[in-house]
């Protein structure tokens, strides 16, 4: 998994129906966890904010444990880092 | 999952019978999410358009829930960005 | 998946019984789509000739739907490109 | 798998139910093995310390044999490495 | 899959259940297939020796058909290339 923090959200209205009502957001990962330019867009289920420091599942990880089996989506915030400032 | 931005298609004659139909498009990620060179194939089943900033799963995910769990595909369009000029 | 050229052959007389009779390609993807010294080894079963390029598709993807469900293979020759040479 | 050193751990109190329990480790890869800006958080389940050289297992071989198929995780230690001072 | 040498061994006592008996091995790629500082530790069920040219397999596919579908494993020696000295 990787750390990342929350950059906003983005919209997607005509998508795949199994997407429907999933929440998409602009996760950057800490400096020391990627290169540069390698923002994902990860589904929340775990209601971060904005600003939040979060645990990103990737890959077919993103899918399981979440009730997301059977949805196309390959990166999930999957927690809330208590000190995310720490590892910015 | 990544924005991309599509620039055109592919056609192959001569390909997997499984891949018979699939609509391949190329795809650029936006400069946020990936390094230079890094255009990739991706199977459209949303009715993307080219010039489109679309929602683009990767992995086994770009065959769960898209009906293609028996393509060898390894990634799918599965969403058209509402305001994809924002993430260029 | 990317595109990519074929460079040649390899071969590997001691292997794993599960790849006998496969056929291993060196494929060598067009600029746009990847960083440098990013050649891979690609099983074939579409009958690409060298110089032609094709579409690979990578991890899970290249046993999926191509009778390999049970060989430890993870790229795959899946098609030949029509307009190969203008992705190069 | 690669060989990495651990460096601290990551509390997350608001998380996926399924990862409950688990312990999370900031791991930084050897140089040999990775790039810079590549540390990741990797579940431990060996019992590793601050310092030690460990295997870590990536992508679903992480939820492998470990009693976590059902857990979203992507990086676990799999191993600690006896002599991990000459790796590094 | 790439192509690679493998260098050396990696001694790891301490270590999931799953991995006992497995013999871990430190493959650097080929050049014209990896960018710099991206050794891995493969699982060798071939026999591979030191300074020999190897195929490895990443991802999933290094537990299908070897065997290892149990084992927390991301990389296996699935063959021995004839003529390893031409990809150096």
């Amino acid at each position: 998994m990787i750390i990342g923090k929350v950059l906003g959200s983005v919209v997607s209205t005509r998508k795949n129906e199994n997407l429907v009502g999933s929440k998409f957001m602009i996760v950057e990962p800490v400096e020391s966890m990627a290169k540069e330019n390698s923002r994902i867009v990860a589904v929340d289920n775990i209601g971060a904010g904005i600003g939040e420091y979060v645990l990103v599942a990737l890959g077919s990880a993103a899918r399981i444990g979440c009730d997301k089996e059977t949805k196309p989506i390959d990166a999930a915030i999957v927690g809330i880092i208590d000190d995310g400032e720490s590892f910015k």
